[in-house]
């Protein structure tokens, strides 16, 4: 490729805080034309300031967007609305579901006035059909009704959440999904489509490992901690490092007998207790303590070091400090330094989707409220100056 | 849309576990015709058997594909690969690090034979480059490296993970982004790619939150169990009900009103110490507190309906045996119910990725082991059946 792969696609993008946002970050760094439609007040996430702990999110997720401002409770807003949409190639929102419809701008009422449009849409639930799809939902509430909750923690423990906002990203990525799968359909069809995506769907396959575990065995299983739900592999679990934890999994008979030899015990192989998965599973405290009695004598790095040189599946438990510093992450080119207005220098993530042969565009910094408005209608729209003062002036932009 | 957007793709798929197989599953949904290439002994899940925690994901991620195996120890083997790689339009594999490279089938080597061809790698570092990109890595593990671990538990617990394997599920997700984007491209320029996809990186934006608080505070944070990472938001947790716990967040002003006329207490809402989301914060435990005493008095059904009748965002901690059965995911058809060899009835979800004026194929049940070797060798390479015996008796196939 010498070009990126959506160069040519523009996308008006309603999205808020992270799962449409990411949606048209990951557009735009494919290169698409994204514009970002906010209120006269800001998304929720800038309208939080740019020193808050939203700023970071907001700064990464809407690099690389023309930001313009349209105030949708103003009919002259609405008409824009309309109008772009028969100019663009994708919309995508994730108001709380019927938001769009009640002003208008509904799948339907936009198709209707420009079917190769793409409207994208993603909700808790899914906007389409079923008793929840009028349910507000978050990241939070979504890690609560998919089951993720009632098995993260330890088995004496509250349930618990994950602070990874999943449910909010692999929906964003889902998003994308089916807006460049519709995209290659209406190269050959000329017509668009409404994608429909649900949070609690995109969830759901996550738990594959906790819904066998629980079908194997037949009645719910207590939370587990770190280890496997059904206990049925071993080694795997956060082990003690002297400076911190690491985990270790070995999902076949070759890793265990791996790990054995790192730990120089290669006797241990074939002691009874431990010469398959299933008597390690059996015997998984005297393993655990085993593998912890090891790695509390060394640090991260050695434990890791050692276990990846003998094909074990080693990783360290990495602090958020230590993560935004990632020695191989910035070699990679996959977070870049930025100095933020409100934050200091910070890590910006550059989009995971990545072709050997195609660096991504170079991020540039989000733009201010606002500032492409003027730009985008006269662009779009044909706009005069004297039209763009009047819907100033009636807060319509 | 009249038919299903990836119609017509063809794709070799050597995905292991839960990140490739997930990618193929989606292509397969999208309409794309997907061969699963396994081993002689079957992929690492279906080789645990069919009453196994293992089988519930290996029957769901590899419905609707045709499944061959090859031997790909045997040069006869990689052979037919090479050929297959000129008739296909997408490979998929996440094998560990330079596994294909070492037997000769790389993207370099293969995409000299095919310029047309995508190929698609997930790895849980990048293949590409940077100091990490021969390490295994899986979902535990790269829950460990990405910082995930360090913030999820309680302040005075260990590190956890999430039972959610959601760094290999956003991978593969991300793995279908990069194929399609591809193929989009592809149909402009002719010309086919390499996709890098690492799991590190796509875990990472998952953490906005998380890296936020710690930029926005200047210090490294504890972890904060279900609450928010920099204690911004309340209410914003888990909180208990009479039969469980439901999730509840206030994000906006109007959600705290919204909230404190769902228990009939609207005073609270003009109370000093919880008038605006500062005061909140500062007064997290009372504000919990209260709404604990509310929650308690309830069952989560009666607490998440109240919620969401007054725009208040709450969810129920759904068990997994809840999940899946829940109502709302079988009326959107995103559960469809099974007979399964090993376990018996059993919820299949159907793709994340929905429009809304098509349905998905029928889940049709996953293949035996080599099911379909002869009809896709003939039919690709028109091989004889003398010449399939052969293949058969070097163990080749």
């Amino acid at each position: 490729m010498n070009k990126q792969p959506l160069d040519g696609v523009t996308v008006l993008d309603f999205g808020q805080v992270y799962n449409g946002p990411y949606c048209g970050f990951l557009l735009a760094q494919s290169g698409a034309r994204v514009i970002k439609v906010e209120s006269l007040q800001g998304e929720t996430l800038r309208a939080r300031g740019d020193s808050s702990p939203a700023s970071y999110p907001f700064a990464n997720l809407n690099t690389n967007k023309e930001c313009i401002t349209l105030n949708i409770k103003k009919q002259d807003a609405r008409e824009i609305i309309k109008k772009l949409a028969t100019k663009v190639d994708v919309l995508i929102q994730n108001f709380a579901p019927g938001t769009m419809e009640k002003f208008g701008l509904g799948p339907e009422q936009l198709r209707k006035l420009n079917p190769r449009l793409i409207y994208a849409m993603s909700t808790g639930y899914g906007a389409s059909d079923g008793p929840y799809k009028d349910y507000l939902g978050m990241d939070l509430t979504l890690q609560a009704m998919s089951g993720t909750m009632s098995v993260t923690g330890e088995e004496d423990g509250p349930p618990l959440k994950t602070p990874a906002a999943f449910a909010d990203f692999i929906a964003g990525t889902h998003l994308y999904s089916g807006i460049v799968s519709a995209l290659y359909a209406r190269a050959q069809t000329g017509e668009g489509t409404a994608i429909d995506i649900s949070m609690q769907d995109c969830v759901f396959p996550t738990l594959a490992t906790a819904i066998g575990s629980y079908y194997f065995k037949g009645e719910p299983l207590p939370r587990a901690g770190s280890r496997h739900p059904a206990k049925a592999l071993s080694p795997y679990n956060v082990y003690e490092a002297q400076d911190g934890h690491v985990a270790i999994i070995c999902i076949r008979e070759g890793h265990w007998r791996n790990f054995c030899a790192a730990i120089d015990q290669p006797e241990l192989a074939d002691n009874p207790d431990f010469k398959n998965m299933q008597t390690r599973s059996k015997n998984i405290d005297k393993v655990d303590d085993l593998v912890n009695a090891w790695t509390k004598q060394y640090s991260r790095q050695e434990i890791t070091s050692r276990c990846q040189q003998h094909g074990v599946i080693c990783a360290p438990v990495q602090t958020i400090p230590e993560t935004v510093e990632d020695p191989h992450m910035i070699a990679r080119g996959s977070l870049q330094k930025f100095d933020h207005s409100g934050l200091g220098e910070i890590s910006l993530f550059q989009t995971p989707i990545r072709f050997t042969n195609l660096e991504p565009p170079t991020i540039k910094p989000v733009e201010q409220l606002g500032q492409s408005t003027q730009k985008v209608l006269r662009e779009f729209l044909e706009l005069t100056e004297d039209e763009l003062m009047s819907l100033r002036k009636t807060e319509a932009i």
